[in-house]
């Protein structure tokens, strides 16, 4: 809700504060917010606490397909059933991550969404059973699984991916939701170009793709194809209207690949030099 | 969730889209959203719509006065009661508005608190019993009127208040809600030491204050006495860590009681030239 922050030189100054809505100057605050340390030094904040959910409840559902998948996720978000979570795993995440799921994952499977119902006791049940309803069509099957185990062994895909050859190149970035299935498809793809595993998990209610290629330890040359292949992951983003990050920012590795047209560029640049003209902030982060 | 902009002197640019997390670059969208026409002409946007709610139930409290009132309101937002609205109206708004309420004022209410619970029709319910149980403790009667005729009379409390003598001068400024109390009381007392009849409504829970200062169509000087008694309102609001509007922006009317200290100023100058060099958009408005 509000912020104070250093600016370059020493100017101490309040953006927000401990109130709600704001519409006196132009949106300062926000322009601070993700910029990753370039602009100012944060040194307080006010923040809006959320009630915590009284009863939170996982539902997990197997598909035979991306495909098919990707239409349970759409009836979700078409029926306006308002999940907390809405994470999916590919069969290449599946392959790699399914020996420690907390439960029977399902021969055929190629596609997992888990999805979360929470809110009062009864809100959650509620929207539980909305969601066994709607996945219910395009599932091989649906399961409400035990909370803490699920989570647990959902924290552990990464790891659990990694741990294939010992090394991978993971990307972080967003499409719009309907345009899930043709991403899911397409990293594989770009993976098979360039002789590579490839597979993605993420945040599927919000467009959100962890694309991964697998590297070996061994082989040195081989993060050097992930790269270029992660090169390519972002032109896909790009060319479908989405972002090359979702939740990670730009840091200075993924800068070169912003794709911004020029006047973004200049935007971008006289932003950082009202805020700090001489380039003291975090230098070569974000642009 | 994005935005299609023209930013002079024709560049065409996109910023963010149909997806709902976007960390790539400084949040040029949101310095844009309520920027007043300042920065770009806004040619297309994505929105994120969210699912009516099934159900909506009014719950109106009277209090005896505003502190037992803002007690009331704390109660609710300490609770962790998420109420879909939560107006008030003071004692002042309450004289002039009361006598086409649907419904019995009691005699000796000086505070109204209206709030909303929506949802699914099993949550509405249960959240109008939190309602209902929380604001009994302060209040002298609490009650769940018919919300088309309830929303109906509340709309025309800003009318019934200007018919008193013929016009007003109405402020919307925002406070952090602890301060609400103080602010209520304190515009009775500024329109006092100005000879004006004054008091507020608003959106309590954000801390949201339409305060107000009666003036006659018959005296022209009253006009002026009362953008005097404003300006104090505006000290008040940013002495008490609050913002001049949290609604309806600066225009060209407000912006002179902005209060930005230099370097707020110099950034928001800054910013304006990044977009619009020669101050072709909107001149004179916002800043």
């Amino acid at each position: 809700m509000g912020l104070e922050v250093v600016v370059p030189p020493g100017d101490l100054i309040r953006l927000g504060g401990a109130f709600r809505k704001d519409v006196s100057g132009y949106d300062l605050k926000r322009l601070i917010v993700g910029s990753e340390g370039t602009l100012a030094l944060i040194t307080a904040a006010w923040l809006r606490l959320m009630p915590a959910p009284e009863a939170a409840h996982p539902v997990v559902a197997f598909f035979a397909s991306t495909e098919s998948g990707c239409a349970g996720l759409e009836a979700v978000l078409g029926n306006g059933v308002t999940a907390a979570a809405l994470d999916y795993l590919d069969a290449g995440a599946l392959d790699h991550a399914s020996g420690s799921y907390p439960g029977d994952v399902p021969n055929e499977a190629r596609f997992m969404l888990l999805a979360e119902a929470d809110g009062s006791t009864a809100e959650a049940a509620r929207v539980r059973n909305e969601l066994l309803e709607v996945l219910a069509e395009e599932a091989i099957t649906v399961e409400t699984p035990e909370p803490k185990a699920l989570w647990r062994w959902r924290d552990g895909v990464s790891i659990a991916v990694a741990a294939a050859l010992g090394g991978k190149v993971s990307e972080d970035i967003e499409v719009p939701v309907d345009r899930l299935a043709d991403v899911i498809r397409e990293t594989v793809e770009i993976g098979r170009r360039h002789g590579l595993e490839a597979l993605s998990w993420g945040h599927a209610g919000g467009g959100n793709v962890h694309a991964t290629f697998l590297v070996s330890r061994d082989d040195g040359g081989n993060l050097a194809v992930a790269e270029e292949a992660a090169s390519d992951l972002f032109k896909l983003a790009l060319a479908l209207g989405g972002s090359i990050s979702g939740e990670h920012g730009l840091g200075s590795a993924k800068r070169r690949h912003a794709g911004w047209p020029p006047r973004i560029e200049a935007l971008h640049a006289e932003v950082k030099t009202a805020f700090d003209p001489k380039g003291l902030l975090n230098p070569g982060k974000k642009l």
